[in-house]
């Protein structure tokens, strides 16, 4: 297994890599007397972050609020709390200077580039179709969308404004966004996952966690879990998932199941665990027509362009046959890339070109036609939802709220308003129009003749059609009909 | 904090107020020879009432079946059960007699009122558009609607009706709604949180009982809290919450998450546990236009109509900051407030004139049209999603399912079907729908050239034009489209 | 209780009719020697296998790997293996020699049918126009829909097929779904629910279980009971649920909330578990129109067909009464039955005539039109989703997610768009054709006058239509609209 051991190589090093803690080791002797200060007040003052705080390994590390919080008089956003100069949000950076492995591991994951949404279709509905300019702060006095600072910056992360004396924007804060941009440069909010302020690795490895983004109608990542054997396994024996364990080596440390983390991050015997969520996903579902992972990595510039797809497969299958013999996680994949397949050739390749194709007719600016919507639906949401349920094994996400939705607005939404658009401009004055509805008209022609489609034209091959109307009869007799 | 200030004065007075029980405390000496007898047959005949009751605070308290059940030989509802006068449903009354307090805040509440929907366009949904009058019992011999018996009653309440020998009319029970209306004339259901028969003040703290009624497409409240970190930390931590304490004060009982009952009922160290669920929120998003809690209450006759929604964030505040910092929460409230602002400026409002103006050209009952149903589902599915979805910081619902979905059919349904209609009736051979067409018109014609729409006509300020096709092309390159 | 008595009769017929284990006792003295032989390589090479097979009770009783793997060489997917005979699957057979009662109730249960879906509506969709033929394995040289593999297979199971030295092809497994036809023949896969390797009772009992296929927008089974009651308990007391206890009846050894195993497989003290899961439902609401299961059972040739609806539901008032009263339970079932009634008559019998009378007029075959969508969704996905709210007291599912949409859809999408195909064949030139449109017309005048939906034309009787106008004012008096 040449991939393997490649990866291996790989993972080995990143482990090798991790420096020593810059902190004179991960332990103090005894709490600060400014995080003791910090204490006698919220103690009182926020009864539970203290019990959070005391719950967590920071209190036996003798890590406490001013640790964390402490800031130079000069950075962006201190301020004056007390006596001592302190800032608001513990970024990537104050993390780094214990978790330097962890942060680094971060910085190259798509996770870190999470906030970089500016100009993405979905950043257009945020800020344009969906929202207005009436969210007016400090940082945006001409105004910024309450969509956007509610909905999108919430998982992908804000770019974090910072107002006079430390305070901030309150249209970027409060914000734990995965890929939210802080005031002191850095990228990432590890409290996205690691909550304030228990920072509980248990509470982190939990499915849940990564459901708080990874979830509804165009990545359904955490319903896709529950649904599947490894979601079930999981309700039912979260007792038994050992999840508090600092060591936490699936086979090892538990066998009951397996959550995200579990899979998409933590340490089996052979692999360190790794903060780098795509290092072991061999596809990336997120476009229109699914992309390999170390060609999305090239284009943010991130270093795992050099990883490729097979290393990445064969790093997750390593996880797998800690529960699965390797014929059946091999089969697994087959089933997996074939789907993939179905939904690119059958509608994701025809739907672009044919998207393409009416654009030109297409007189407004982008979701002002019910089209804009069809399509985007169908790759952004319906789309997805069948190419992260067949990568999970959730059959019910992978046909009924995937394949099933797909194929239903293609044909019954997509190519009609496709004809009535084509239709509408045949005979424009136009030259241009003319033209473009002619050649519209010809791709749809030209699609539904294809194998895939010609049964929507009732071309289907005639021995094929016989076949299948005797096996209708057939279970009409079984079932009675 | 004079907000602060007026609202815990007032809860204090609320606590100081409550009378001791009627009962000669809530402990009886030993059991009583009728409760004795009841269970002797029981315990038998449904062993999982004796079991559940065994487990109850009602057992160790010696209160036991005829305690609740008793009733006179004139209640409405009263029959003989081997030589005692009972009853089936214990109402509120019956609870009263040890739990004044909690049921008088209870009868304060909007959940008492959940059965006054008689009227409502939901309710015409169920009775008229859904229903029909097939589902005949004794006390509905013109019949009735079964998707109001097992859709709305379940969650609002049925009006109770009593047959012969006390036996309740099938269509109006089994029912727990949380606004019953019983036979003694009473409002409510307690065993709509506090199930039978162990009345388990752990379980009514647990979100999913909520999630019985607030969940779904139109008040997804349980879906919200479980995305939500709320929901995440709770799932996580569910051993930690001590639950079932007796005591369960925020910050010193527990601290490792919040439920739907800490924030919106359960005690802080300064504000006692409320059963009027309203206390503590500043948006009554329910109607189209989100209103203030106070003017909802002061419709309903309720004593909150003396508490202004400021009293009531204060009271939501002081729940917040034992595990937040002021700051947060008020920039938290920022970001509330925006998004209902941008949903009553771009869309509610101007949504609700235009169905106003088309009203004149529908010539059918509502919700014979589909534009009905498109307006509807505009602000009382897709708009709630929003607003709740912000409200409680769940990111997706107030993204994907709320605005998302709210600008998408505003666009691409509500307009167009609303530009047909005005078309339709144009050239109309009745003056007035003439009129009413041109009015329409001429309103579809302000809005969409109102700043918060002009996108969609392609009329963008050409300079935020020209910046955000620079975003889009930076984007494009950044994701190697 | 006639019905009762002879439901009890037959179940403890059943009971009584188990043979003792084929294999000599349950229990083996001591693990076989093949057995330690893979296991002393598996316990490296499949580290979670081995501990969760650690964790099974089949540890306990010496039955190790080659137990249930051990084939003879004939077998058709028998392979050879460090010298064994053995096989990937272990079927019903196998199980049986130890499981032979509950194999056998498994064979006479519809989920042993569920890969004969072939020919079905659902088939075609899979196969047909979500799929293609892009999916080439050894076993299907001509392609099979990637659809149909990881979508409808999943659930229903594949028909499994062996390629050389007992390898399986990758289009039919991994596979476990409940109706799996098997290489040695059998139906059905007992990991369908007993996930391997722990084959867990506990988890099996768990809801969770079921909800890997009684789920999503056709059959959401699992989301009902977490909205119900029932879910609501399990979910606040499932430390107390004893879940691992081999014995395990309501009302002896648990009594904190059933679970989808309690109501429909379990034991009660008087009723012998079954792993026939149809032996207490008194409602088959798959098809357009709802019908008695021993109906169905006939169709499938299953012995099922002599055990009546009233039987049935007899068993299963022999659990409820476990925690509810009988009037509670009967009156239960009259609203259940009225929904029944309300869906039949208002909605799905006039729906399907309409459907009936409008495909002379589909030029192309089934699912090439949007009149084929939305009435396939009316029955297939809302219709049932009211019926199986109902049936499990999941009042959102019954109303919101049920009459709701099925109402919606039925007045704003399926009776214009069939006005519309009426209209468009009224003047066609086929004798043919012009007679189907005035069939469809006059049907759909008929259907509209009627008292179901008159309200649609404005026809509502004068007095109800005062009546209700008068409680809108009233409402909107109360709500202060």
């Amino acid at each position: 297994m040449k991939n393997m051991t490649r990866s291996l190589t790989f993972l080995a090093l990143i482990g090798a890599a991790a420096p020593p803690p810059s902190l004179a080791g991960f332990t103090l002797k005894e709490i600060s007397p400014e995080s003791a200060a910090c204490a006698a007040c919220h103690k009182k003052e926020s009864p539970v972050i203290y019990a959070q705080w005391g719950s967590s390994k920071h209190f036996r590390a003798n890590v406490g609020c001013f640790e964390c919080h402490t800031a130079n008089k000069e950075d962006p956003d201190a301020y004056e709390h007390y006596g001592q100069y302190i800032s608001t949000i513990a970024s990537p950076k104050d993390c780094a200077r214990c978790h330097e492995k962890e942060v680094q591991e971060f910085n190259e994951s798509h996770h870190a580039k999470g906030a970089r949404i500016l100009g993405s279709l979905d950043n257009t509905l945020a800020e344009v179709v969906e929202g207005n300019r009436a969210f007016k702060t400090t940082a945006f006095p001409d105004g910024v969308s309450a969509a956007a600072a509610s909905g999108c910056w919430q998982c992908h992360g804000a770019e974090v404004k910072v107002l006079q004396n430390g305070r901030l924007d309150p249209a970027t804060w409060p914000n734990t966004g995965i890929g939210r941009i802080n005031p002191d440069g850095t990228e990432g909010s590890c409290t996205a996952c690691h909550s304030r302020h228990a920072f509980s690795a248990a509470q982190a490895r939990t499915p849940d966690t990564c459901g708080k983004c990874h979830m509804g109608p165009d990545h359904p990542q955490i319903e896709i879990y529950n649904e599947s054997k490894h979601g079930i396994a999981y309700r039912a024996n979260v007792d038994k998932m050992n999840l508090d364990n600092p060591k936490w080596i699936v086979g090892e440390d538990y066998a009951a199941a397996p959550t995200c983390a579990t899979c998409h991050m933590s340490a089996t015997k052979d692999q360190a665990t790794t903060h780098d969520v795509g290092m072991r996903i061999s596809w990336n579902n997120r476009p229109e027509i699914s992309i390999r992972p170390e060609i999305a990595d090239a284009k943010l510039g991130l270093p795992g362009k050099d990883i490729t797809w097979e290393t990445r497969r064969a790093n997750m299958i390593n996880v797998c046959i800690n529960c699965h013999n390797e014929n059946y996680v091999k089969a697994f994949y087959v089933q997996y890339d074939a789907l993939i397949d179905l939904y690119h050739g059958k509608f994701a390749e025809p739907g672009l070109a044919l998207y393409q194709a009416a654009k030109p007719l297409l007189a407004g600016p982008q979701f002002s036609s019910k089209l804009d919507f069809i399509w985007y639906e169908i790759w952004h949401h319906e789309g997805r939802r069948a190419r992260h349920g067949v990568s999970m094994m959730g059959p019910d996400y992978t046909h009924w709220h995937g394949t099933y939705e797909v194929a239903k607005h293609f044909y019954s939404e997509y190519i009609p308003e496709l004809q009535e658009l084509a239709e509408r401009h045949m005979d424009s004055a136009s030259a241009d129009k003319k033209a473009a509805a002619e050649a519209l008209h010809q791709l749809i022609e030209a699609t539904l003749n294809h194998d895939n489609h010609k049964w929507y034209l009732n071309k289907m091959d005639p021995a094929e059609k016989a076949r299948r109307e005797q096996q209708v009869k057939e279970f009409q007799k079984r079932y009675g009909k």
